[in-house]
This record gives structure tokens, C-alpha cells and sequence, in this order.
């Protein structure tokens, strides 16, 4: 950015602009009026921007509302912002109007500007371009930012993060088969109990991972829901009748989501249920990633005082003061993301909660919120797929000393001596820290014969061990 | 209770129990260990409770686990418990064991007891039916715990809930109805913006509310999941292979609901994404519900210096010292139970990202969340739509008033003068506490016979008002 | 309660009331319209309720603003409330009117006609006590049920929950000292780390126990500021212009806590910033009290395949399906309250931050969510004292054997031979499943002389083992 | 960066380095392994490194644990970092290892190979100041990043914060004074109440965020406790007995601020309490803050059909499609700000929750938020007092008017002819649309005399209304 400056004029006065800048007076004012933190909207949301500005010139173009010249010009334009070319010509905040109007205004000064820049006018000149008259045809920053933020979001999660999640849901998958004949102790309560597979462990895993997919799955339909059309207020002042389902058919097209006209634009202004939806299921996702997470910590925990069933990768990260330690490091970006994604989710319900009859006005922090969400649980559930479980080892003499030392293998005779009698063994091994096979015998409940038919722990892995109904 | 007491013995040795009470000894010394808060589980958890042993008794029985005789006795006393009959022998709070197996063991003893008895054999007896040989036959309390909850959860939403919302949803679509014609003055912002309709206004509040129903439909069916068969860890031991099966037959014949089994177990036991998920649309209720207690209030504030533009019924509920003062209570009910579920759902997201292994124990407090975010939602949609939403009337002579003075009227000039004259227009307008037309016709942009023809609110609350295009 | 009735008439017209509840027109509108969750005021807050009015008919009798004989019979009923012996008589729930009016009228009520009965008038006579002009004399619901909340709040805290914390602080300095010489390994990512002492761990939890206790001490000065003087909008309209400052005394001087007039009563009234900052200690407590019941939970897992070096005491409690388990139940209920003290702390913060102009109409909710808070916290913390701090037990056995086969000792060695060096003595014991002493004398880095001398565990947990300068 | 690269060796292997790049091996190693996310950590954060490095030479040197020359060097590096020179030698995400231990040794990188370079050797040379011997000296990642994390959240508060909520209280105050002869309506409930002064409401506001100064004083000791000197896990093995207090002095020093060892260091690295309590003042000055934006809100709502008590200043940003529209975006940040303040302390308050033993491994998330925070509420504040609070004008008209036609005037006739008669009034005023005084006088109840005697606004906003006793 150089030094020099153009002046332009607006309904407030004149205002100085980087002369190079794609920019005008009303991004330009809002610079000057928000001087609130670093965050920026990410490229994802620019992008969606774009698109958002070239399918209604192409709208309005096709249904008589603008000069085809017109509608060309800003549609090539709002096409080199959708690629990423003119990311930095949007200064703003996240922390701005709540409407997300800057950001539209911006979009519309941008795209003017580059439209008439290839029509051999000055930046700043309006004209034949008009950033509200042209670029802003038919249209509202209250229904075009939500616009903007449900093609953003869809495309976030349906491109990016449900993608992710299917790749950390193969890797558990995969860990589920190569573990599924490996017979371990089973803990409840973080206590010894049972006995199940390694390969149960991680199929659990990967069904809830599988879930969260459904999960966005379910939310997305009414996130393809768009409230272009509104306007103003939600009533479609000033705009063509047909815009907005020529509107969400340009959009489908071109992203190759089913994007769709919300038949209660009202709705899609005024609230944003269907981002706290989308949210919501996020926030489930990163329940189960933290479940995940946790696991695999506890599982790898030692690597000799721990429970030490699963081998950590050594990733070469060292401590910096215990020399030769191997840490859960993924586990633990991955919890502290769903730490976050948790606590996003918080501030997208207290913004969607406060909307106001027919504009909610916590947009900007809602979809920040959103995208922040989807980018990090994509990326945690790649990394940890792929620095974690891909690499994790069994620990298979470990995980036979602790399954063959466990007083729970006790719980196989219940259907046959009951569980009373079952209690007084148990309480007798861990007294005297003898086995439960010499346990049994000495209170004559059990002889060692019939203790090494009962209690297999391989047997005990799958349902059938009933006294009489087993298969 | 008397003072009488009856000794029984456990494991740990001899505990007196109050002698006329169905519990035994768990519970008993699981009263005197958890002494915290007051919070029990309603009568929609003890309900499912008796469901889940009935259920079990039968289909132990029809797989040949259980005698026939023991089962009926069995599922007798069970169905007595499902009916409310013994809610009072179920005095553990909520905060106890992580794993709701203390309120288990406390149905275990009750519906032992209360079959021994119905056998003639006196309480405490622990025959012919034993608590955990028979009644707990081929079950956990870590599968038949979640399965409670999952059949409370399912019950709750399904029977009270969404009928409950159904009624809102009614009144509400009533009032948009009913408003259908009413012109009015529309606020974005919280400013005054372009003409809208009462009923557009009601109608977004609807919508809301149907598509809080769908949320709540496309969160049941992973709640209709049901764990049981897991038993001890999720691998099924001890139970018949079929069980699991035809428990959810039964469950689902005697509840209505089809519930079936979850094919994961561990994941069932080891999480409860199901009901984070569930909880999410409540919380995204909670968001819309909010929304809309918060426009009944701002429209309604006054009568005289507020937006007016409603009247709030006069409930009777006076002010303690201004007198005559009528206020939106159904309102501030309404959002305070907005607040409490989304604090509830935090509070259930804590608790189910907190599990290890084979086992989540925050299934109390989980279930607890839930099912009073369920109860309190309903009660208050309910309570809104009959107390507060059937009975607002619109101020017609305010709302007139307030449309024919608003300056946004000018946006219908946009697509016939261009934006940058009608900012022009507002503006002055704004500095000489003038009319539009009046400033329009000074500035020389618009005749007033073309104002008239253009500026016309009973056409700006639909679309189709472009220069070209309209229909 | 009968079925016969008494009728009354208020500003709306007539309704009937059981004819024996002490209640009035007020209350019984309010039971009608807010059918609404099970949730009722605690115990504590209806003393509060019972200590506002009596203190304010005795200030206003001090200040001639009420007569001698009115004023005194309001403040033997008043006291009678406080007592706790009318509980029953305030039948509304927490969902009601967001200021508290109705419980402050079901107050008034019910107080007026105590005092008119004592007098020997009927029941709803309104006089000679009138519960407006007499019992709410000089007050509003508006600065009355904040005061309430204020006293009820400051009263949990000061009565109940620090002395709770101080038994749980001082169970936990017990077992520093009984631990203080039982060296151990030490965990950090919860991989095996550089000894510490088993004294030191509960010592750290003491340490939070004990801040927490500080905090909320920090948080209460705010709390001690009432908003009684307020009156309707926080001008004091109508009221006695010494009457906070008399007010304050005689509540001060009952409850034995330093309250005074809150100085801005428009703060007190349209606000309820004391109370989130009281949440957000609550908050912070939970926060270590969670960290605390996961760490003993951690190191009493086994008992054999775990870290197993705290022996969980057995409790009684059995698994219903695993003979014999003991599970760390007491942590299990202590997390679950802290997850649901988090929860509550979001309703709280969003209620408190919906406060509009002269009044904050979130109040039942806020103080609904603050006593629960502090009565779970208090219960809680005393239950895990007594039913798991006091009678945990060290396993020595296991506690020695862990710290023996530790790889971490090796960073006693940093000083000595430096990082890199002491990097590969911990890699090659690892790899080879050797000691570190064996493999240090391979390497040729240190001699098993030096090493027995260098690396002396019980020397390890304290500072003092550098090179040049250790003490 | 050029392609270049350098080769350097660790304990796991080779790897090629960018090479003009200041970092090593392990911030390489962690690069390409925590792909996550854009979230970097703030300037702020990479100046309280190098101070804590550079305390640590300074201290170690005094100590005798470092020679002077490789202290020296290690300093004047340290030095470079804390001024903000080499911010992009600091690559690593926030989404790391939860110890913070890769940033902690990316700053020994960075630092050993400035003072190495300085002293004439090439990057990666190790020699002679050794990243982990020397830089690390007597320190752990698990001692120097908490301590970096409150060095950097002291002073984000002390330095930014505070100050800024400073510059928003004294214009609060100012504009207290400016208005405390404006009465105006006051509002409870949102509807029209008894009147209070446009002052008074802003003097509510100051006295919010006054209390909001105190409250982060009040959490500030707690947090200017460094856990410095705990090394590996918290008993501060390998370091001089000497170095936290000389540490604390240097820092103390060099900050102006009061920081101290914390004489537990296990709770201060295995707990973060102090940062939720910092985090949980911050959530309760957004608290205040959403309350002081939503008044300004709705006292600006309008132009016309709002409340139009204050006129919103106009900043020039306009509606894209309502010609010369203003709104209060300011407000709007500033909820904004609010409600991710609000998210991001459950955010924090979830990762301090899941410390396990020795170690809290959710660092890096907790500073992010901690910090995001403070950052955005100082921004925020600043942003409201200048181009909101300053510029806020009464529109003494519309206040006039909405106060004279008030029906809540009627609140002073209770101590004159009781409440049940002044009910009546008010209620024939709304009934009749007439006047309060034609009302009282119709009734019977008032003189006109007597009306104008007693209802005074003037008068209502002060106590001493009372019959007898006011003053």
C-alpha cells in the first residue's frame, strides 16, 4: 500500500482512500470505525462472497433487471473475488455492523470498482458500475450476508470437514479390523472390568465419528436453505419476483450443493437456528473427539506406570527438560480443539438468541464462530488420524499381564454359581492377592476344572455365555 | 416411615432399613453416602425404569432365562413401578454413582421385594427373587441405565415436548393468520426499516417453531437407539445373544416409540453423543424461543412510550408498587427457561465429553439435563401460547402511526431514482422533521403524484416492486 | 389442603383461593398462569424473603413511616417466614415473572394475613395490614427480591459452602501431611514423569481447595451491597430516604454479614453483575474440584490394571452385574456437580446479560441456578471429604514399583551429562527394555557408581539438585 | 523464505530446516505435525517468552548456574524476542502440544541460535549456548509456559484493559453529569414505569464497568503468582533453591508489575484456577457491556417509531438497500465482542477442568481465549466511548413527550390515597386514552390541585416522596 490517497464522496462527506486500493468510502469509514481486534473472515467466506455477488448479477441479467454489459462485468469481477485474487481488498473485522453489511458494502465497492476498472474507468468513479444501483441490484446486506454465510458454512462442512471426518473414521475403522482379535481388560468406571477387544475399543470410536458425519448430514438441508430474496426486511421489496429461485439455481450450480430459496426469508434474517443447528452438531462431534481422544491418552499412559496397552508414536517432540519422553500431543491439540469448538458454540447460541424482530445483528460473530469450528475439527480430526491413530501399536504382553491378572473374569460365573457367591471370590482374590482360580477352589465354590471351562476371557468378548440360552 | 427397621446383610456386612421400605441394602447405604443436593429424577426416569425390568423379565423369559414364574412375578411388580405406584421408594438424588447403577440397584431391590412379597416371602428375603440373579438377569446397570435414558428422553420428546410446540405452533400460524392484512412499520437493526405485516412477523416465529420439531424428529431416531444388551462393558456377557432384540420389541410395542437395539453397544455405554445431539435442538429451541419472547416484548413495550405496536394481555399480575402496570411475564417466564436449557445444555456437554473407555459416568446428571430441559420447554411453549400468545391484540392506531411516519418508506424509490438520490431525500427529511413526499418534491427528484403511485406500503410488503420486472 | 374456597377480589376482577392457604388474589393469578417445571425457591430463599420484610417493617417503624402496632405485627409474620415455618405457603415456581413480583406479592400476601389474623381478622380481609401499602411499604418487588437474592446468596455462601470447602480444604492438608514422605512417580501429559511426593499432589489440591475459598470471599463484598431503596426504577421513589441505611443495619445485624446499601441501585436492580461474578467463582471452584475427583479417580484405577497407587475405599456400592468392583463413585458425583455448577454458570451469564434499562428480568432464574450452585457445591465438596479423601489409602507396594521402573529418573542426570546425552540413556532403556542405570554404564556416559549417587529418587522431589548451586 | 534449507539432527533423526530460519529441529518437527488451524498466538504472548527467557539467563547467571558470557548472550537474544522482532521466527499453531512445550522450545531454538550467531556460529550449530542446557536452564516448558502465560495475561489486563475500560468509564461518567437534569421515563419490564433521570441511566452504566475495574484487580494477585521454578512437575528439580524468587524479581522488574513465585508450584502448573478467574471477570464485564450496548440500543431504537430517546450518531455507514438509514453498529460490535467473550470463557473453563495430575495440558487454548478476550473487550471498549457514548445526543423532545403522557406518574399518589385507588386511576387513563389527572379527578379520588402538588417528575427521581418522612 502506498501513501497516496483518493478522495471520494459519499451521503457523510468526502473520505481519503489508499489510492490503490479496490475499496471505497464505505469500507474505508468502517476501518476507521472498528478498530477491534485481529480476526478476519477466512478466505472460505470471501469466496462465498463472491459467488453470492456473481449469481445475482447473472440473476438479475437473466430475468431483465440489469443490462447484460452490466451484469457481465460484475459477474467477472465477483468471479476473480470467489478465487481468492482480491482476498486482501476486505479489511474489515469480524467485529463490525452486525449485519455483516460492511463486509456486503465492501463487496459491492470491490466489485464495482473492478468492474469498472475493466471498463476503462478510475477506481472510485461509480460509475457505469453502481456498488448499490448494480452490484447490489434486488438484493440487502440482510439477506445477502446470510446468503454468504449459508454458502459458506455448507461448503465448509460438505468440501472440507465431512471429508476429514470420513478420513479419521477409516483410519479407526482400519484400527477396529487389525485389533478386532486382540482380548484385552475392559474398564468402566476407569476400573477393571471385563474383558472385551481392542478392536471393540476402536470400533466404538469410529461410531461416533460415523455418527457426526450423520449428524452435519442432518443439519445441512436447512443450512442449504437461502435467505436471498429478503431484502430489506424479508418482505422481497425491490426485487424481482423470480429472483430468488433463479438466484439459488445459479449458486447450486456452480458450487454443486442443492442450495435452495428458504420459503420464510423472514425466518432466515431475523433468526439463525439452522447455523445453531449446525453448530450444535459440531458440538457434538467434538464431544466425541474428546471422548476419542481421551481414550487413546488414557490407553498409552506410561509408557511403565501408565495403563500402557497402547504405544504411543514417537513423534519426536521432546520435553524439554525429561529427556527421551514421548507425549499423547495429538490427543492433546485434538481436546483442546473441541475445548474451543465447545465454547464457540456458546457464543453462536448467546448471538443467535439475541436477534430482533426482523434482523438478527449477531451475524459476523456467528458465522466466525461457525467456520472456526468447521476448520478446526477437519484439521484436528486429519492430524489425528494421521499422527495418532495410523501409528498407535498394541502393546500386546502388557495387555495380556493386565487381562490375566483381572478379578472382574469373575463375572463369568455369575450364570452359573450366582452372583452372590460370584461377590465372596472376587473379595477373597483381591484380599489375599491370589488368584480368582484359587480363590474359588478355596471356598469350594467353583472347582479349578470347571473355573478354566467357565472363565475364558476370549469366550467372554461376545454375548452367548448365558447358562443355557448361549450361542 | 415408622422407625422400625430391618436389618439386612450385602457384601459389606449388616445395614438396617427402614422396615416398610421396598429398597434394600444398595440402596440404603447409597442414601447415606450420597447426601447432596435435593435434585431427584422425575417421574418420566422412574417410568422408563419400570419399563426397562418388565421388558427384561419378559424377554428373559420368552428366550427360557427366567422361569416363567419368577418373570411374571417379575414384570408384575415392574409394571407397578412404570405406573407410578412406588415413586417414593426411590429416594437417591441425582448425584450419585456416574453410572446411574445405584438407582438401578434401587429398582432391583424394590421390584425384588415387591415380588417376594406378592410370593408371600417377606421383604428383604432376596428369594424366590433375587435382585441381581433375576431382576438384573443378563443385564448391567451400564446397558439398562442408558437404555432408561434413552426411553425417558424418547418419551419425554416425543409425548410431551412436541405436542407441546405443536400447540405454539398452532397459536402462532393462528396469528399469522389473523395479522395477515396488518401493514406495518418493519425494524432491522432495531431501527426503523420497510413496511412488513403483523402476520409476516408471527409467521417467521412459526417457522421457527415447525422446524424446532423437525429438529427434535431428526434427533430421535439415534435416540431410539437403545444400549441394552451391552451389559457389563458392551461385549453382551451373560446375556442370550437374542436379547437385546426382542427387549426393544417389547419396549417399542409397549411405548409406541421404535426403538430398536444399537447396534454399537460401546458406543452406547461409553458415550451419549445421542443425547448431546438431542440436547442441541432443545438448545436451538431455546434460540428461537428466545427470539420470539424477545419481539413480543419489544413490540408490545409501552403502552405509551414504547414500540406499542401490541398490547400484552393484562394477566392481573400487578406491580408491587406501580399501580396498573402491566407487563410481558409470560415473556420473562419464556426466556428464563431459554437461559436454563442452554445452560443445561452446557452442562450435558461437559458431562458426556468426560467419558472413558467403556463407560461415560455423567449419565445421571446427563439424564437429569435433558429430561428438565424437555419438561420446562413444554410447559413454557404451552404456557406462552395459551397466556400470552392467544390473547395479544394489535394497537392498529399505534401501528398506523408508526408506519406513516417512517423514512424507509423512501427505499420504493430506489429502483425508479437510484439510491444516491433517495439517501438525499431521507436525509433531509431526518434534519427538517419533514415528510418523504415533502423532501422529494424540495429536492425536486420525485412529483408528488409519482411519490404517491411509487410509495405505496401495502405493496412494498411483497416482492415484485422492481422497475421492470414486477409482478 | 380442602376443597372449600374463600373468594377475593383484586384489580381484575374475583377469584377464588383455597380457603385455608395464606396466600392471595396475587399468588393464586400467578399459580394459574405459570404452570411451568417443578422447580420451587429453596429454603434459604424464602427465609431471605421472610428477613427482607421483617427488617423493612422495622425500618420503616423507626422511621415513622408505618405505625408501631402495623409495623410489629408485620414483623412477627415476617419472622415466622423466616423461621421456615410457611415454606408451603409460597407455592409458585422459579418460571414466573422475571423480577420476582410474584413472590414478592406471594410474600406480601401471605405476611398481611398473618398479621390480620393475629389481629383477628379473616383471612384476605386486607386490613388493618394491607400487603401493599403496609408490607411493601416503601419498597418494590423491584429492589426487594434483588435484596432477597443478595441475602439468600451471601448466606449460602458465608453459612454453607465456605465452611464446606473449609472441611474438604482441611481433610486434604491432612493427607499432604500423612503423604509427605511417600515418594512417587510423578505424571505430566499423563505419561511417567520425574518423582514427587504422593504429599505434594494433595497438597496441590488443598492449594486450589483453599483459593477457592478465597474467591469467593473476593467475590462477596459485591454481594453485601443491597438494592433495597430502589424502589420501582432505583430512584427510591416513595420510600423513607434513610431507609436503606436503616434497612441495611437491621438485616446486617440479624444475618450476623456485613450488607450495606448498594450506593447505585439502578446497578442493583437493572443488574445482577454481582451475582454472575459469584457464579464465576462457583465456576472456578468446580473447575478444581473436577480436576481433584479425576486425579484421585486416575491414580485409584485398577486395582490392578491401572496406576493403582491410591487404594479407592470400598464403599458397599457394587456393580450390579460385576461381583465384587469398587468404583470411585464419590468422584463420579463430585464431577457430575462441577459439570452442572459449569452449566448453571451459562444460564446465569446469559440471564444477567439481558438486563433492559431500570430492570434485570432474569432474576428467579440467576438466583435459582447461584443457590443451586452453592448448596451442590457444599454437599458435594463435604461428601467427597468424608466418603473418599478420609478414607483413601496408599498402596505402597505399587507406589514403589512405579516409581522404580521409571525412565524419568534419567533427568536427574540433565546437570550432570546434559541433555542429549541423558536423551539417549532414556531411548535405549526404552528400546531394550533395560534399567536406565544399565543402560547409561552401555552407553558409557555414566558410571553405575555415579549414577546410584546422581539419581536418587527421594532426593528428586525437591529443587536443589543443580550442578553448582543446589542447597 | 527462500528454498534453501539446512540439515540438523535430534534424537529422532535429520531434518531439513528452511535455512534462513531461526528456528530448529523440534519447531520443524512440530510445523509439519499440528497442521491445524490459523490461530497463532498473539505479539503479546512472544514478548512474555522472551521475557521469561531472558529472566531466566539473567537469574541463572546471578546464580552461578550459567557462565556470565552465555547468559549475557542468551539475555541480549531474549531482549530481541520481547521487543517483537522476531514474532515470525514463531510459526507453531496454537493447536500443539497442550503444555505449550513446543512454542517453550521453539524459543530455545530461536534464542540459541541468535546468541549463537552473535557469538559467531552458524544457525543449528548448538553450540556453545545449547537450546535445552543452556536457554531451558533450570526450567521445564511446564514451569516457563504458565509462567509466560500469566506474564502475558498480567499484562494484557493491567496494560490494555483496565486502561481501556477506563476510557469507557469516564465517558460514561461524563455523560452521567451531562445528563443529570434530563428526566425522562423510566422503564422496568421494558414498559413505561415511574421517572428517572437520563443521568441516572448513565451513571448505572459507569458504575458497571467501574465494578468491572475492580473485579479484574481483584483476580490479578492470584494471577501474578508464577509457577517458575516448578521445572518437570513441579518440585523443581534441576534448578538453583534460589532461582523463582531471583526470577520473579527480574520479571517484576522489567514489567513494573508486582509478579511473585507461586509457592505451589504443582497448582499452578497442574491448574489453571487463576485464568478461569481472570476469564470469569471478563465474563462478567461482557455481561455488563451487552447490558450497556442493548440500552443504548433501545434508547436509540427509531428514528421515529422506537424509543428515540437518544439520537444514535451518525457514522456514515449506510444501509446497501434503505437510503439513509443509521443504525448503532457500535452496539453491535459490542455484543458481539460480548457474546464471544462469553463463549470463549466456557472454552477456558472447560480446558482448566481436564488437568490431570502434574500437568493441565489445555495451555495453550486457555491463553488464546484468555487473551482473545482481553484484547477484543479493551478494542471494544474503546471503539463504544469514542464513536458511540461521546456522540450519543439526547432528542429532548421525544423525551418530554414520552415522560408526560406516562401512566406510571401514578406510582406517587400510593402514599397518599393508597394503591388500591390509584390502581383504578391508571387503569381509567389506559382504558379511556385520558390523561392521569382527568382520571383521578373523574374517580373522584385527587383534586387537580392536589395532582399537580404531588406528581412531579422532578420530584420522582430522588427519594423523599415519601407522606411524612421525606426529606
Amino acid at each position: 500500500m502506498t501513501n497516496a490517497t483518493r478522495t471520494e464522496t459519499d451521503s457523510l462527506g468526502t473520505i481519503d482512500i489508499p489510492a490503490d486500493r479496490l475499496w471505497g468510502p464505505q469500507t474505508e469509514r468502517a476501518r476507521r470505525l472498528f478498530r477491534i481486534g485481529t480476526e478476519r473472515f477466512p478466505p472460505g467466506l470471501i469466496r462465498a462472497v463472491g459467488l453470492q455477488k456473481q449469481a445475482a448479477a447473472e440473476a438479475n441479467a437473466r430475468l431483465g433487471e440489469l443490462p447484460a454489459d452490466i451484469a457481465a462485468a460484475i459477474a467477472a469481477a465477483a468471479g476473480e473475488v470467489a478465487e481468492g485474487r482480491h482476498d486482501a481488498e476486505f479489511p474489515l473485522p469480524v467485529w463490525q455492523t452486525g449485519s455483516g453489511t460492511q463486509t456486503n458494502m465492501n463487496a459491492n465497492e470491490v466489485i464495482s470498482n473492478l468492474a469498472n476498472r475493466a471498463l476503462g474507468q478510475p477506481l472510485g468513479s461509480r460509475r457505469p458500475v453502481h456498488p448499490n444501483d448494480h452490484v447490489n441490484r434486488g438484493q440487502s446486506s440482510n439477506d445477502s450476508f446470510p446468503t454468504v454465510m449459508h454458502v459458506a458454512a455448507a461448503e465448509a462442512v460438505s468440501r472440507r470437514l465431512i471429508p476429514a471426518l470420513g478420513v479419521l473414521l477409516a483410519s479407526l475403522s482400519r484400527r477396529a479390523r487389525d485389533w478386532e482379535a486382540i482380548v484385552k481388560i475392559g474398564r468402566t468406571h476407569m476400573m477393571d472390568a471385563v474383558p472385551v477387544t481392542l478392536g471393540q475399543e476402536a470400533a466404538a470410536w469410529a461410531r461416533q465419528v460415523e455418527h457426526g458425519i450423520a449428524r452435519l448430514q442432518d443439519a445441512l438441508p436447512r443450512v442449504l436453505e437461502l435467505a436471498q430474496g429478503g431484502t430489506a426486511a424479508g418482505t422481497g421489496l425491490n426485487r424481482h419476483k423470480d429472483f430468488p429461485q433463479v438466484f439459488a439455481e445459479i449458486i447450486a450450480a456452480r458450487t454443486g450443493l442443492p442450495f435452495r430459496p428458504n420459503p420464510n426469508t423472514f425466518e432466515g434474517m431475523g433468526a439463525h437456528d439452522a447455523l445453531v443447528e449446525l453448530s450444535g452438531a459440531m458440538n457434538t462431534i467434538a464431544v466425541s473427539l474428546n471422548k476419542i481422544g481421551n481414550d487413546v491418552r488414557l490407553l498409552g499412559s506410561g509408557p511403565r506406570a501408565g495403563f500402557s496397552e497402547l504405544v504411543i508414536p514417537a513423534d519426536g517432540l521432546s520435553s524439554s527438560i525429561m529427556p527421551g519422553k514421548t507425549n499423547p500431543t495429538q490427543s492433546e491439540a485434538l481436546t483442546m480443539v473441541a475445548a474451543q469448538v465447545m465454547g464457540n458454540h456458546v457464543a453462536v447460541t448467546i448471538g443467535a438468541a439475541q436477534g430482533h424482530l426482523e434482523l438478527n445483528v449477531f451475524k459476523p460473530v456467528i458465522i466466525h464462530n461457525v467456520l472456526q469450528s468447521a476448520g478446526l475439527l477437519a484439521d484436528a480430526a486429519e492430524s489425528f488420524a494421521a499422527n495418532m491413530v495410523d501409528k498407535l501399536e498394541p502393546n500386546h504382553a502388557r495387555i495380556a499381564d493386565n487381562l490375566a491378572k483381572s478379578l472382574m473374569l469373575v463375572t463369568a460365573l455369575n450364570p452359573r454359581i450366582g452372583y452372590d457367591k460370584a461377590v465372596a471370590i472376587a473379595k477373597l482374590a483381591l484380599a489375599e492377592d491370589i488368584t480368582l482360580k484359587a480363590a474359588a477352589a478355596r471356598l469350594g465354590h467353583v472347582s479349578e476344572a470347571d473355573f478354566d471351562r467357565w472363565v475364558v476371557p476370549a469366550e467372554m468378548v461376545h454375548p452367548g455365555t448365558t447358562l443355557d440360552g448361549g450361542g
